[in-house]
């Protein structure tokens, strides 16, 4: 279980380094990056542990997690001065946590007992709320609302990753697979400003 | 119980439409779409459920509601543009929502045994919460912080429902009469700009 | 028990008159007054609860807390004109809420049996969030992002109960000792404008 273990702090790391920078972006004291670093990194698992009603949620019988967020907003704060652009640097740290929560949100949805169904919109859930908090808290526009793509690689990833599961493949090479499509499509949409077709009221009314 | 189960998805349905018009103001894609309107669709029915310690929540188990939100996120997304006043579009199907909504969180809420104190607040949050998710993660200033009567509205629903229950009546025909009462109230507000008496700084100081 | 039976009581009333101001500053109506000042009164509480698995959640059985978000905000809607400064008050009430809820919030961790460091986390999340959801709901900057100290102020209360409740003090003492340092560090930074060390993006570069 060690490499799902190493992903599920990878991704509370990740998203709480994009918390913390998010606070040095509102130039925030040191405890102002620990809380928004916290909300960022567990936010989004916390959720999902309510909605699945697993509680008391994970992180208040395991210290280690609010730990590694703490760890992160003391590690940002020092350094995120040496960083040219932080929110260039938040987009991509965000990329990665999203990766790693919508798979590790499918499979503890799935060891819950829920429906493929269920456990992908869990996979959904935990990847992209934590991000939304730490946005609606920050008072930024959210991440979400970019132009490239964003939840669509965390569903990729999710579906991907429960289809993988029960066509019988190891879950160590499903959750490999299921990452790689995920961050690969959004890093794809941050390199390349990759978009999916968006609504236009206009164009939409020459074509019915 | 058809008629219930027919007001619930109704509400689903209409406050997911919303959440779909709003990610097509804010020009997002499908999979936007479809994020919006489930959070706006279940958003409130998911708090009521946390509140009341029902987990999972309801729609883990029973996915059709979360397809509703698909199927009117779809629908929207290709027929928006045929709309002239989307917003006006969004402010009546918000209150079709909320009628429906105020009165099922009130039922929700006496069949899982709270006081009817409880249910009351169960049946307003139920109805107001999904629409402030919808605004909070759009970024656009609250449905409830406008100057009609909208609060007011879901409080008559649940109320009048809860009364008239605990006076004897019919469960059928108090869920007419008080989804025509919220409903009432807030068409009226919309169609003819009706406020309930707002707090206004100077006024005040002449009067005291 | 009736002294944290008080502080309880006066953690939601004056947290509920900071939502029913901040509701006057957006010219609500009297019910608008009531939902702001309820959502503020009991949404910290709210959130640990639910973190809590303690479900329901404490204000569904019971109806006083709820009574006296409603009374405040009449209480506000009808008085809120003789205040000179509505938003300087805000700040003071709520300085008064968070420094009584840092320490409840802890208390009630520490009941359900969780650790110091868990119910630490308990004490800030219910000292912060009904003025988070407060901010967010009504459009507000949030008071957490402003420059003078507010969150090492909840910390300071709940970590030195846990601390001296560990070292045996008597509780009641404890209450005492851990409220009046969180409002005293939290007042000194209202009348002084203390400030914690904050990210700087450019003086950062001189030092390392």
């Amino acid at each position: 279980m060690s490499y799902l273990l190493f992903l599920d702090y990878a991704g509370v790391a990740v998203f709480a380094a994009t918390g913390a920078l998010a606070a040095s972006r509102k130039r925030l004291d040191i405890v102002g990056f620990i809380f928004l670093a916290a909300i960022t990194g567990i936010g989004g698992g916390t959720l999902r542990d309510v909605l699945l009603g697993k509680l008391p949620v994970f992180w208040i019988e395991q210290p280690a997690y609010i730990g590694v967020c703490v760890l992160l907003a003391v590690l940002v704060y020092f350094t995120a001065h040496l960083v040219e652009y932080r929110y260039r640097l938040l987009l991509w740290l965000d990329a990665v946590g999203m990766s790693a929560y919508c798979v590790m949100g499918t499979i503890i949805g799935l060891e819950a007992g829920v429906s493929a169904y269920a456990a992908i919109v869990m996979g959904i859930s935990t990847a992209t709320f934590g991000g939304i908090f730490r946005d609606v808290i920050s008072g930024e526009k959210s991440v979400l609302l970019s132009d490239e793509i964003y939840i669509t690689a965390a569903l990729l990833g999710a579906a991907s990753f429960a289809l993988l599961v029960s066509l019988g493949l190891a879950q160590s090479l499903a959750v490999g697979v299921a990452v790689m499509l995920a961050f690969g499509l959004r890093a794809a949409a941050l390199l390349f400003a990759w978009t999916t077709p968006r609504y236009k009221p206009r164009e939409g009314r020459d074509i019915d």
